[in-house]
């Protein structure tokens, strides 16, 4: 065992990490070097390079590169990539990467890959790859991948690892220690022991030093930690991510009530979680839908088209109000001049309110307990901000037009849009929320309408109504 | 010491969570309880409730609850809140809560807080508060926390925890297990261990499971990891954190080359981070500032009213390239029922640039080794797009008003805009990470005056000198 620890141990250096010094990442370091390599056809001093090279860097590396460059670096370097590239690549590289490999490549590969990394490879995969793959990699390993698939996506079942370590709940200190040393069958680190029942339920968790800080004879019960959050396979990752943040964990253990403990979700894992999850709101909010930096120009403009037909025709629907008041501005062209800002002000306030809410829904600090005071709330701030810019507007409509009735009713449909856009920007996330919809999702888009409707109807309504 | 660990195991019970039970939150369950309560002024059954409470849940509790609730709440069960309850709260209910505890609680919840939790809370006050607590906690505690606050903000050594295990470099497995098992000063869990050389720096790491499984007489030399990640206790906890995602970190030890070691920095501690870098950059780009759901209307209305105010301004001047026009449109007043489109368009088209671009400069996936090839391809969606929606707006505007001619000034227009959109929301945040501005700062704010003042000018310049 000594032996495969001193392995274990690997030549790596420690790295002195101090702020403001403006290095340059590996990868970037070794982009030049590589095109150099490319216009010369010469790669002997890169092979080693490429071989030392965290994989995290390699992913890297490939994503800075082009895609013919792509293609030629793993014709070249395939067999000095750490096995381990694959799982840090975004989607579209990554594909690219799997379909240059050989297929023995591939197999090495993925015969090397923890089960739980080798599945964050292949859950992403269109069916036909995924099963030309599966057909490359032992059975063994085959047979484990295939059941995680089977558990829902982005669930509990998904991110867990199947490496773990077990001891029934009749042992002493001494017993587990024993099992420890002996066993040959364990993880290569471990940091807790899970202690279980006959039917391999967990019970409850011990660190590995409370273990060995304790006496011999001393029963694992009357240590062991019993404030356990035993999850399901089908959790929602979300709702796991917020177990793990709203208590503190660093590692949950998965179970079922037929076959005991199957898994443990560890922090690291949350970690990917949260940051898909954010991520995920950033980018809904400007009706982006799970695309990478790395897929092809028309394939991105495909993705981003429906979100922009929607807001099209939404500014068709408000360009219809305008029109609506077509005679009015010809009277008063003035008007035309005017109208945006009201429109303008009312997305930009009600977008504060929705981003706040659209995230205290994310994080489970807004919820049905206290939603009338957030709409409460903000619907002063949208009144206090609505009467200051009111009176900004005034003052330069006033100066700009010399017309105080147009300043009057640029100011009344000022305050009168603010009021809607603290509505709707609390309202429309919540009500998404309560019919189960990602609040995300479709709030930005519903709220823009809403206040260039009521902002353009507002002002131009008002005016035809007194100016005229 | 087996009593101090059967303290440690406490009488929690194991929770067991099943995906869609929809199971209410604690808090929101104990809310209606706290309020009867209140309603009737008898209070027995909740203190036990309270007391049993996990600190993030009676932290949730406490924010659900109205301002007046909150008093009403420290007063009744000061007592009864676990002392962690201070870690979890939102920085207004934080401050309520610590000005509303009697000197002596405060005393005491400090004094059982670990240091760098102490530091949390106290970090976030206002230099007198910050003095007054100080003052209420006892002298040891106080030097500590003294300490940490000597480390810049959002620091490696702010979060860092000062509870860690070393070993020199000289020892063998056996006397490392002897010394774990000993000594009496050391944390009561603990997951690694750091071998240091005489000067206390840090040269490799060892899980204690590691330690626990080789030989007595085998080095520590021989199977300890060594490729350690030390940083610098002033390294920026963004850089730290994209340390810990690139390298799949589990902890770093924090060291200075005087000192040696002083303290890790772990995995929770970094989730911490991410989630607020997440909300960073989700607010920044709705021009939000650190503000906080509890925090009363009137300053939450100031805190949005300087973005809104440059909003404002950004509107006037969009209008003032309308007014330039004002002439044109008095002929043709469809021109004002159309122009919201373009910009609109813009607008939207511009913001989905830069949302991918802010958070790929976030995640450092975007620099300058492939910022040319990510402009390049940002305009070849713009072009896209915009041919797709420049078609789809001249039908519509023919369809509507029957002229050829002004369905054409829309289609270019609405090209040329897209256009812009795409260069602008790709070289803003560039532009701005580049001069060294976090890039979700002012970038859309300064993109939608782009998209509003070109988007109005191209379609109604157009406009005047083709169809008039």
């Amino acid at each position: 065992m000594d032996q495969s620890l001193e392995e274990m141990k690997g030549d790596e250096k420690a790295v002195y990490l101090t702020e403001g010094e403006g290095r340059l990442a590996p990868a970037e370091q070794l982009l030049p070097l590589v095109r150099e390599a490319f216009d010369a056809s010469d790669y002997g001093d890169i092979h080693g390079e490429i071989e030392e090279l965290h994989p995290s860097d390699c992913a890297d590396l490939l994503e800075f590169l082009t895609r013919d460059e792509r293609g030629r670096f793993v014709d070249v370097f395939g067999d000095d990539m750490h096995h381990e590239t694959l799982t840090y690549l975004e989607g579209t590289v990554q594909e690219e990467v799997l379909e240059r490999l050989q297929p023995q490549q591939l197999a090495e590969a993925f015969s090397e890959l923890d089960s739980d990394d080798a599945l964050d490879v292949i859950e992403d995969l269109e069916e036909e790859d995924r099963e030309r793959i599966l057909a490359a990699i032992l059975p063994v390993d085959r047979d484990v991948v295939r059941e995680s698939l089977s558990y829902p996506e982005e669930s509990a079942g998904r991110l867990m690892a199947k490496e773990f370590v077990t001891v029934p709940l009749e042992w002493t200190v001494g017993q587990a220690i024993d099992y420890m040393r002996a066993s040959r069958d364990l993880p290569d680190d471990f940091y807790d022991l899970y202690v279980v029942d006959k039917d391999l339920s967990p019970l409850g968790v011990l660190p590995v030093s409370r273990v060995m800080r304790s006496k011999r004879g001393v029963a694992l019960e009357n240590i062991m930690s019993t404030d356990l959050h035993i999850v399901a396979p089908d959790l929602n990752q979300e709702d796991l991510a917020y177990e793990f943040r709203q208590y503190n964990l660093s590692s949950a253990p998965v179970a079922t009530h037929e076959a005991g403990m199957v898994g443990v979700v560890t922090l690291d894992d949350i970690v990917r979680v949260i940051d898909e999850e954010a991520e995920d709101d950033l980018f809904k909010m400007a009706g982006l839908s799970d695309e990478d930096m790395y897929s092809r120009a028309l394939q991105t403009a495909r993705s981003r088209f429906s979100w922009l037909t929607l807001n099209l025709a939404t500014a068709i629907l408000a360009s219809s109000v305008i029109a609506f008041f077509e005679g009015t501005i010809e009277r008063l062209v003035a008007l035309a001049v005017l109208m945006p800002i009201v429109a303008s002000m009312g997305g930009n306030a009600g977008t504060q309110t929705l981003t706040v809410a659209v995230r205290a829904i994310a994080m489970k600090d807004l919820t049905s307990a206290n939603a009338m005071r957030f709409i409460g709330k903000e619907l002063m701030v949208a009144v206090i901000n609505g009467v200051g810019f009111a009176a900004m507007v005034a003052v330069v409509t006033l100066l700009w037009f010399g017309d105080p009735a147009l300043a009057m009713v640029i100011a009344v449909a000022m305050v009168g849009n603010l009021f809607m856009a603290g509505l709707a920007g609390a309202l429309i996330p919540l009500a998404l929320d309560r019919l189960n919809i990602d609040p995300a999702n479709a709030s930005a888009v519903v709220l823009t309408t809403i206040t260039d409707i009521v902002g353009f109807f507002a002002f131009l309504g008002l005016a035809s109504w007194i100016l005229l």
